[in-house]
């Protein structure tokens, strides 16, 4: 480790060899000292899924010129524990994760394997982001995405922020001429409705694809699914404190006899 | 189904055989019409997981007297899916998950099959409740825990309550003489120091063993932890919508140059 510059530390969950991984060092790779540790696979809907029956494999790999990257058997959040305990043998000063092939807006937070990673970290007190692009396609243009990873990441490691900080950055498919800007936003009620497609395998046997229609069920202002239909990159902040304090008030009244 | 009772939709991730997901069946058995569906195999530390890369399987199995039955290939949040998609073709009235071989109080849920799977039934709009004893003994005394479910449950069922209700419930390991009852707290501030286990395998590659001592960091009073600890059973309500609204408002005060 170099101790005059800050500890980058880059994990995603579509793989180190994914071009959005590859667009995030590019895009901060002048900020500090970079370390990448990365699943081998993509990891894609991995929710938080940690690996405790399993051993896990880590192997230093060549992936980006000038970086010292791994690559690793695990999930997104192993990674990051990975990088942490045997890797850096310190906590880093920022842990940037993605840049995901999809968007991570609105109730898409539980299930992502990106925002997982980028949890994991905010547990530790390592301020994070996770960043995903509208756009699935392997040579997405990442370039918006970019410059806003280069601005957030400045950002963060120039002035100390609250602990725990965890953003989720979600970045519209838009050429930097149309794009309009970043908007701090909560996160949308949305859900999927999920339908699964049954099939019959050669032997007879009844299987499931899961497929979904994503439905945004919330029509108050300021969510992340508004920001970017108006063609801005949503900022979300998020809490690793789950408790629903208003509800946690409502049993206390409603629930004295009980508790 | 049958139109006049309640529909209690029963999951977990310790997978359908587990001791914890046939007391819980047997606690709750007499309020409604019950429908399990489980993972066929046990899928601790899944967290929000789903299966979108690969096909499910979804079989009927006769494992508890008198229930209908299904055991699933996929994740706690796939059984879910699945249960409502493919087996009700409704909402349940109710969805409960457990009984967890092991805390998930604290930063746990973030972790949990369990609990990722009442989240899923919350997000859907489904009362849920997630249950976890203190004991990961395979021979655990479930008594306690068995007497909580049923009181929970009967009443969820029996009075309306707010939208997108998710309790995470925690048992200790004490006898019926010993337990001091319920008690609503929020989530306690913790993590997991992990220290991996560096092994070198009969080919001479290394590899890695998850191990960690959880820490609890949270000094404040009213955390599930503290009630734990004193003997009582905790109930955490948990939100889905995960956006730090101070966070939030701290950023749009002194980021105002930015966004």
């Amino acid at each position: 480790m170099q101790k005059d510059r800050p500890v980058i530390l880059i994990t995603n969950d579509d793989g180190i060899n994914a071009p959005g991984i590859r667009a995030l060092v590019e895009s901060v790779r002048e900020l500090g000292q970079i370390i990448v540790v990365a699943p081998d696979s993509p990891q894609s809907g991995m929710g938080h899924a940690i690996t405790i029956g399993d051993p896990l494999r880590l192997d230093k790999v060549e992936v980006f010129e000038g970086v010292d990257s791994w690559q690793c058997s695990g999930t997104p959040a192993d990674c990051v524990k990975l990088a942490r305990d045997k890797i850096l043998h310190r906590k880093p000063d920022l842990c940037l994760s993605g840049i995901n092939h999809g968007a991570n807006h609105s109730i898409n937070v539980i299930y992502s394997g990106t925002m997982s990673a980028a949890m994991e970290a905010a547990i530790e007190g390592v301020p994070s982001i996770g960043f995903s692009l509208l756009d699935f396609k392997y040579d997405a243009d990442f370039n918006v995405a970019k410059t806003i990873a280069f601005e957030l990441a400045t950002r963060m490691l120039a002035k100390p922020m609250p602990e725990h900080i965890l953003l989720n950055v979600n970045v519209p498919r838009l050429q930097a001429a149309e794009f309009k800007g970043m908007k701090i936003c909560r996160q949308a009620y949305s859900k999927w409705a999920e339908e699964f497609d049954h099939r019959i395998d050669p032997r007879g046997k009844d299987y499931y694809w899961m497929t979904g229609k994503f439905i945004n069920m919330d029509e108050l202002p300021g969510t992340d699914v508004d920001a970017l239909k108006e063609g801005y990159a949503s900022i979300v902040p998020i809490k690793i404190d789950f408790t629903d304090y208003k509800m946690k008030e409502w049993m206390e009244s409603e629930w004295k006899d009980f508790v």
